[in-house]
């Protein structure tokens, strides 16, 4: 007689796995509760309590960290939802914390609008807001203000959440892409092209032996230590969708000026070389999102580099270009075989759906 | 010989109509062109223009206003994208400059993050930023920042849209549910439903001989009218989603009070009551969009109306109910018949994607 190994059986009867319904986005009780279950439950904050639509903050609060107020949104639409090393909820609050402390803001407060397809299972909704709240609490950074829709099944795929952050520019700050000066230094806190690559990873084409994991992180802590021992930083960016390259494009252009970077100081993880080999892709174009692009004076490049490699998020910072006087707006690299390439500003999409 | 008239001959080769693609979301020239194009054109302010990923304002500008920050976040994913009185794009405006009017605050700056699905047409994306733009100008508030998103086909229905709002609340105005006492009155600026029910015959469904039009309006003038001159009101809300009744039955939930309206005085276009009629609705739970829900001390309910009906979105503003010391979050109506109902909170939902 032949072994033959059935499947274990099934429970009788249709399991219950709770989702999102339509009547969640009705305006009514169910909607109340939801938020009340999921979003109160995992955001809990006294702002957030009385839940008026609307949040309420001090001016004056605002003011002892600074003189400017600074505000920016962002959507999130990522595919996966959940990914090695994070998922929808930690990257829309990493995204838009970055957002505002590259600017040189310290970030305080988020909102949060999550647009929700019918059929969603109410466990990943948890997931994904008990995330959202970890990632506020590393952050430091309270979501006060939120919202909720649901639409019907096949008018969006799954969730797609928008943050907006407000933070508070301290007086004397002042950061711009225009201040770039020939003879600046060009620094980046660590490895490119992870999150790209993680999200092209999970999307399940190819079979990685271990996955790449995305470096989402809120960046507020590494920028606070980077301007303490770079006070005359020029400019930072994060280096999101369109990766350094589409970054060091735009500042050149808004400065008018050339960069010049050098490919073997550019720091890249082997699984991300290797993995853009085989695709064809240039991790230069990659997204990250726990990066900053960083312009900094000279004299004040090795103490900035040193201050980041003294944070955890910022371990492998290299010094990767130069400003230069050359041809205004444009940014070459001098590749490992000792030429030169222009490093052009990406035309069309290189992956949709990367954050 | 019979008369035959043929289709006027359609132009050979293909007609052009520009639509949006993955690659306006992938963070490089082309997202840049789209941006520039669309909505910094329509968005015109001093404050965009940098597009430094976030936009900042002095703490003492916004310190000249009052001296608490409101901050409030809404998701748009109105079916059909435009309609009779209004499009997404206004509404998306009127809804978070609203939300900051009833918490007492002046609404000053909007951010804007658009969802896009690929194939979306560029003229319909840009009808919908001028209509932000001219409602913005109407509300007396900036838009100035925002994100771009596109999704691939079938991703997201369309367009979606979230706008966060902040604003400054005066010293000393302090609105809550919890504040309402027996005896205040239940106001309302007008005829109630219209939102809902121009939605729904938008929908195409029926045959309606002169549409329904949105009540959808920026109500930050009504209301600054209305506390001039009933400083002491308790609380507002916009009864959007879930209706006037979803709004009082939170109100009298909150003050632990119970509440009384009059079905004679609820204020209601003929159309809108046929409709409901035909369908089987009650209008109470349709969605507004230009209208508010005040709490006011008895002795101030007579100049609130006046200073109501003195603004152009005010005109028909009743007293619909009073606070009483009934049964704590019971809502109740007189019919016209003579008897009384309980006005229920809405459990599911009535109508989705209504805004």
């Amino acid at each position: 007689m032949n072994m033959i190994s059935f499947p274990p059986r099934r429970p009788r009867g249709k399991v219950h796995v709770p989702t999102v319904t339509l009547a969640h986005g009705g305006g009514g009780k169910a909607m109340k509760d939801l938020i009340d279950d999921v979003f109160v439950a995992a955001f809990d904050n006294p702002l957030l309590a009385p839940l008026d639509d609307q949040a309420r903050i001090d001016l004056l609060d605002l003011a002892q960290y600074g003189d400017r107020l600074a505000f920016t949104t962002d959507s999130f639409v990522v595919d996966p939802l959940v990914f090695p090393g994070g998922d929808i909820g930690k990257l829309a609050v990493c995204g838009t914390v970055n957002d505002l402390a590259v600017g040189g803001a310290l970030p305080l407060y988020l909102s949060c609008a999550v647009i929700i397809e019918e059929g969603v299972s109410i466990d990943l909704l948890r997931q994904v807001a008990t995330s959202m709240a970890a990632t506020a609490r590393e952050a430091g950074v309270k979501i006060v203000t939120g919202d909720t829709k649901v639409v019907n099944k096949g008018a969006c795929d799954r969730m797609f959440i928008t943050t907006t952050g407000v933070g508070v520019v301290a007086a004397g700050v002042e950061l711009g892409a225009h201040r770039a000066r020939p003879g600046d230094a060009v620094l980046v806190n660590g490895l490119l092209g992870d999150h790209g690559a993680a999200i092209l990873g999970a999307r399940g084409d190819m079979a990685l032996q271990s996955p790449i994991e995305s470096d989402c992180a809120p960046l507020q802590g590494l920028i606070e230590s980077l301007l303490k021992s770079a006070p005359n930083t020029r400019f930072m960016r994060d280096p999101t969708r369109g990766g350094v390259a589409t970054v060091l494009n735009e500042i050149a252009e808004a400065a008018q000026i050339a960069i010049e970077i050098d490919e073997s100081a550019t720091p890249l993880r082997n699984e991300v070389r290797g993995f853009c080999e085989i695709l064809g892709l240039d991790p230069l174009y990659l997204a990250n999102e726990g990066k900053i692009v960083a312009i900094v004076p000279p004299d004040e490049a090795e103490p900035a580099v040193e201050a980041m490699r003294a944070h955890p998020l910022g371990r492998q910072a290299a010094i990767i270009g130069t400003v230069v006087a050359g041809e205004p707006g444009r940014v070459t690299m001098r590749t490992i075989f000792g030429g030169r390439r222009i490093v052009d500003m990406l035309v069309g999409e290189q992956l949709p759906r990367i954050c």
